[in-house]
This record gives C-alpha cells, structure tokens and sequence, in this order.
C-alpha cells in the first residue's frame, strides 16, 4: 500500500529541483537496488510488486503492479524501486596515486552514466566533474551505470582550481595530439574527457601536460568518437 | 511552403512501419544531411527554415520554424531535414581480405549508430546484422552514426548461413575468453558483438573460433561494459 500523498512526493523525484529539495533520489531494477542497499547509501524506502521473487536485506512494501507504474521513472517499469537518501558531498578527496577522471561539461546522462560503468570496469574510483557536469543522481545517469555509481567517489568541482593544484600528467585528446598508442601513458595522472560537442573548454586545455590523439582510420565521415566511446578507448589504453 | 498533406507524410516517416511502406527516411541536421547529399543516397526532398545559413548542394524547400517543428522527429528540431530514398538492399556483399563488423541483435538504436561511427573511425565499412538487429533507418540510428552510415555497407542475414560460409577467424568476447590485450589479432577477420543483456546467442557462438575477454580492473559492480563500449576497445585493440 501507498499513499497518494507518496506517490506525487516519489513521481516528483523524477525532477531535479524536487531531488535537490527532498535530498534524494530513486533507483529501479533488482541489480541496482541491491547495489545500493549493499553499499554505503542510506536507504528511504524499497517498493516491489508481487512479480519481485528475489530476496533484498532490506524491509521493502508491497505496491500493486499499477502504483508500481505511476512512481517508476522508467518506460517499462520493473518490479522493485528504491527511494535513496543524497548523502552530504564530501568536501575533500584523495586524487593522490592514481587513475582519475575529469569530466568538463558532459551533457549527457547516457554518456555520463556509461563513463562511469566503464571507469569502474577499468578501476577507477575517483572522477571530478565540472559543476555544468549533468546531475548524477538523474536517473538516466545512474541506470547507465549499472550500478557502478555506488563503488566511484564522484566530485563536482571548478576544474580550473582543481587542476592547477594537481601535481600529476594531465591527459586531454586533441586533434593535433600524439598518437596515444605510441605513448609511454603513467598510472598516477589525470585524464581529461570534454563535453559532447564543443571538446575541452579553452579554461581547461591551457592546463593538460600531454596531448593525446586517438587514430583514425583516414578521412572518415565520423570526424569524432562518441565521448563515452573515447573514454573506454583511453582508458582501455592506460591499462592495457 | 509545405502542404498538410505532405506534413502527415513526413511525421509518419518517424514510425518504421511507414518508412518501410514508403521506402523513405529521415535525416536533420547540416552534416549529416549534408554527408546524404555527397553520397549515393538518392534524396527525395530537403526543407529548410530561413534559419539555415549554410548552402546545400541540392534544391531545398523553405519552411516556417514552426512547420520544421511539425515534421521534425527531434526534441529541437534542426533548421534542415532531408526525405531520403531508401535504396533496394544489396544482396551479395564481399567480406573477405578485411575486418568486418557482425552484430547478434543489438537492440538500442543509439548503441547501434555509436557501433556504426565507431566502426567508421577504425575504417571498418562492412557491418553484417542478425535480422533482429534495430532498423539502420530509425532516426535515432542515423543521427548516432554522426554521417558515418554513408560510408558503410550495412547488411541484415541469417548469421548462422553467413558465419558457416565464412572462411577467416571469427571473434567474439566472452567471460572465459582470453585476455585481448595479450592476443596476436588478425586484421582479416570478423568480430562478433552480442545483444545488450544476452551477449552472443548459443546459435552464433558456436562459430567463434576465439573467445576474447577484455580484462576488468578485478571484481567490479560493472558486470559488463555497454556493447558500443566493448566494441570501441576491441576495435581499437585490432587497430592499434
């Protein structure tokens, strides 16, 4: 049973003004949901319907396939949906020693959220993203990620500030970078990825150590990769 | 100026039981629309609004904003649209002495067009489809493909007949593949991509002669990469 009350404050959460105001954010599907539940976010409430036979280590409420419905964000609703509490940004994080990403302005929650899946696929656990980063907890985002959110420190930040006091190589891709697979790539740098049309921001270029290009085959009707593309190349590449 | 008539023509174009019926398709946008004109696309018509600034090798139609927005498929529609003949299908297709692409019902139209530009990239022109695989003349396909589909032969088969006539080495990623990175990858060759949650039919898998895995990071919440993610690194990996 739910109320009607809940179901507006849930279908609400599909709206990023009502995310940031209530503080939380929904998650459907059982991989997902038991992603979070198993990790260190901090659970509201956990629907399912009769359909959901599999067993979750948290308390959930039976809804009907037809409220299921009009809370879910999803074209195909599924049969579990979890209302997650935004925990407090961390102010302060570690990109000492390691892999980071650096997302400026990436636009899409696709291709943000499969940045991530593949970030965590290839061990990273740390990006820092431009506050004109979409929104993580958009649900788009977090589906695409396929639950891989929960394990990556993800930080909003001014990039300029952040880069200028990294002490690292810096990596960006350029046109008229060097061939990424004749380079000598080190494991504790930073790797810069920019939004979808217009690259990396001019603010930000000035501060990448090592350009890089990724080849391509001659003059192709394609005249870039897909950002989520480009990463899982690079990074494939950093740790091959 | 555009009639109502042809208005309802075109809208219907956006569903695929209309393009199929009518042999035609949808492209917006200058670069792709333009990449349509420079090809062997035969176009039916192309409209344009008093937006549009750039010149077109073709005689266009001029619109109001608000027609574009009528028969426009797009959330912000484009100040160029092109109607576009859906040419007969090619029924013999050379894939020998080159590396080609073979897609088991990959589902998501935008995976399928970022596989189209990806494969573009990497100079792969011949991509062989299971017949379930998502129509190339969706829009969300085309404008994925970011121009690249008119320079690829793309074409729909049985995979089994085609895989059972085909002569070189035949891969595909699986969990017990062996570690690409450490592979010696032959570039006349066809490379298998699986459907997004179901990887590689039984059916197709029993004709890879090698079972690639690309290495995760250790035990990660990503069970997988998305397939045009998978298909960017493995691409690149034949390539580099």
């Amino acid at each position: 049973m739910i109320s009607t009350n809940k179901i507006k404050q849930i279908k609400l959460l599909h709206q990023k003004k009502y995310r940031q105001q209530n503080k939380q954010f929904v998650v459907e599907g059982y991989k997902i949901v038991s992603d979070v539940v198993n990790s260190e976010y901090n659970i509201d409430e956990i629907y399912v319907t009769s359909a959901f036979k599999e067993t979750i280590d948290f308390d959930t409420i039976l809804i009907s396939a037809k409220e299921m419905q009009r809370i879910s964000g999803l074209k195909t609703p599924n049969n579990i949906l979890a209302v997650v509490n935004i925990p407090e940004p961390k102010q302060k994080f570690d990109s000492s020693n390691k892999l980071i990403l650096c997302l400026d302005s990436i636009q899409d929650p696709g291709n943000f959220g499969t940045i991530i899946r593949t970030a965590n696929w290839f061990g990273i656990n740390t990006i820092v993203c431009s506050p004109d980063t979409v929104e993580l907890y958009n649900q788009k985002v977090l589906q695409s990620t396929m639950g891989a959110f929960v394990e990556t420190q993800i930080f909003y930040t001014n990039l300029e500030e952040f880069l200028s006091n990294y002490k690292g190589n810096i990596y960006g891709t350029f046109l008229e970078g060097e061939n990424i697979y004749k380079q000598n790539l080190r494991q504790e740098a930073c790797i810069i990825m920019g939004n979808e049309g217009k690259g990396i921001n001019e603010k930000i270029s000035k501060y990448v150590t090592h350009k890089l290009y990724i080849p391509s085959a001659g003059k192709v009707k394609a005249e870039s990769l897909n950002v989520s593309t480009a990463t899982a190349v690079i990074l494939s590449e950093f740790r091959r």
